[in-house]
């Protein structure tokens, strides 16, 4: 048995402040295009990959702010590239800072959209583990303000499309084991993760050599211990003066690595993946009714301030 | 700010049907004397260190069974390695199969301690994720019956020790990332961890050789998702015909891995571990108080049958 489906991944090297949505959209066309000539039927782009990463910037005016973000999907510039979607029977998976106003509510989100080759939105996810901070930090070289700007989303659904069970997750989100555990427990078979990763971090600069190991290292555990392909997809390169790990790769429910990008600019990987292979983990080492015990994982929904113990001594001594 | 440690893997090779406990304790100590000799204060032995791996084996003889479980820790047996470890001050933490009789109850665990310096138990563990199979199964090329020998248990607690906080777990175990988690939100620092894991794996014998790959990965991702080190100790080699992979470790909150075994029989390896070190992680990217968001983990503490949706659909379409 096989379910193959042949995924790209559309790297995208640096999108500048002056860069416009419009030549952003023929950078992906041009992707779109190069991964149909590879015989994708899916092509997975970063996050937030239509404009420059904005979060690292502190911005006040809120209708500067709101400038970084669609209010439709798909809006004006982005039609072209769902059109192109379905002359080419290509589905995608993009990132993009959502405005959303329902009723009299005005939010941001860091959303993930998922594609079908028809170009109709099947899929939607905003981003849960916003990474960075709230206030201004002038001391760093650059702000990390997510936590600022966008309100987090507070699930991981999955998606039955291309003939398999997909989810998405963004950046952060792929450090946390429990973002692939929450999608594994509803059988997905392929997760889709766009990310924008600055090799400093200025908290903890020790471990800027290690940005490319962590970031192939949280995606390939994802991958094994839920048995599902993870498809990992960088905006790279030294955008707006601040450097940005490459890594893109696609990883096995193996844990294997089978494609990888090698650039830092805009570039197509691709690989074809039987999502039956998922099966393999998922009946045997990771037959999560067989082999899990829920009753010993109890902290991990705690929520915040329901210390184990109040005075945070360990349980046992 | 430094906390150093210094910990010795206590690899064991083979341990055969025929060989005595005494035989057995004898290895142990020549491991913990080339320890003490390292420098080591903690010395880590393999999961079920005293015997062979009995559960490759379908027992029906409950008595025989019981011959390869302690019934007392120290026992007779076992008393001289807690002599050499008081006088030597050096520390150990050791696997092995546990009879309980409390209330006339009977119950077999797959056990581990954590013992000081003064050669007393600081710490006991049961092991939560017992793998393999509950029925005899000749179809395979060697039983695993770990489900049917032992009770779970149904926690994963922490100890301050050695001047940190200390956690263990056992075998397969490590392979789940809440193992990780769960000691990770009470604040350790360093997880032991021994195996006894055979290169075949019967129901899924396609990634027989990706097993040393799986183990160091799952380490290595729980050591860095939780800024904790990590100890990995094998019991390796050919026992009794099945063939077990080495790859003792010890991993850094880093994820890198600073020591390790290359042999397949009895042998020591050591680093010089700071628990301080922890915090790059724990108080940055993991930490665990600004950037967990628990109320999207619902799912991973749900109760073996309480699907996510009756249906088995996923939850968003």
């Amino acid at each position: 048995m096989a379910r193959y489906v042949n995924v790209a991944i559309g790297q995208l090297g640096p999108v500048n402040k002056k860069d416009s949505r419009a030549a952003v959209v023929a950078r992906l066309m041009s992707l779109m295009r190069e991964a149909h000539r590879l015989g994708a039927e899916l092509v997975v782009y970063p996050e937030l990959a239509l404009t420059t990463f904005f979060p690292r910037w502190y911005i006040e005016d809120e209708a500067q702010l709101d400038r970084w973000c669609e209010a439709a999907m798909p809006g004006k510039e982005t039609q072209p590239l769902f059109s192109l979607a379905r002359e080419l029977q290509v589905g995608f998976c993009l990132g993009y800072a959502e405005l959303s106003v329902e009723q009299g509510e005005k939010r941001r989100f860091n959303t993930a959209i998922l594609v079908d080759k028809n170009g109709d939105i099947v899929g939607k996810y905003h981003k849960v583990h916003l990474p960075g901070h709230r206030e201004h930090e002038p001391w760093r070289a650059f702000q990390h303000l997510e936590k600022r700007y966008f309100t987090p989303g507070s699930e991981f659904p999955v998606f039955d499309a291309f003939g398999g069970r997909f989810g998405m997750a963004i950046c952060n989100d792929r450090r946390w084991c429990e973002t692939y555990r929450v999608m594994g427990l509803q059988g997905v078979e392929m997760v889709l993760i766009g990310y924008n990763t600055p090799v400093h971090n200025a908290p903890a600069p020790e471990h800027d050599d290690l940005s490319l190991f962590h970031n192939q290292l949280s995606m390939q555990a994802g991958a094994y211990q839920n048995g599902t392909w993870v498809v990992g997809v960088a905006k790279a390169g030294t955008e707006e003066g601040v450097e940005h790990i490459g890594g893109s790769c696609i990883i096995a429910p193996s844990g294997e690595v089978v494609a990888s990008c090698v650039t830092k600019g805009d570039e197509v990987a691709i690989a074809r993946c039987d999502l039956d292979f998922c099966q393999i983990y998922k009946r045997t080492t990771f037959n999560f009714d067989l082999h899990r015990q829920p009753n010993a994982y109890g902290p991990i929904t705690m929520l915040k301030g329901e210390a184990l113990l109040a005075d945070g001594s360990p349980r046992h001594q």
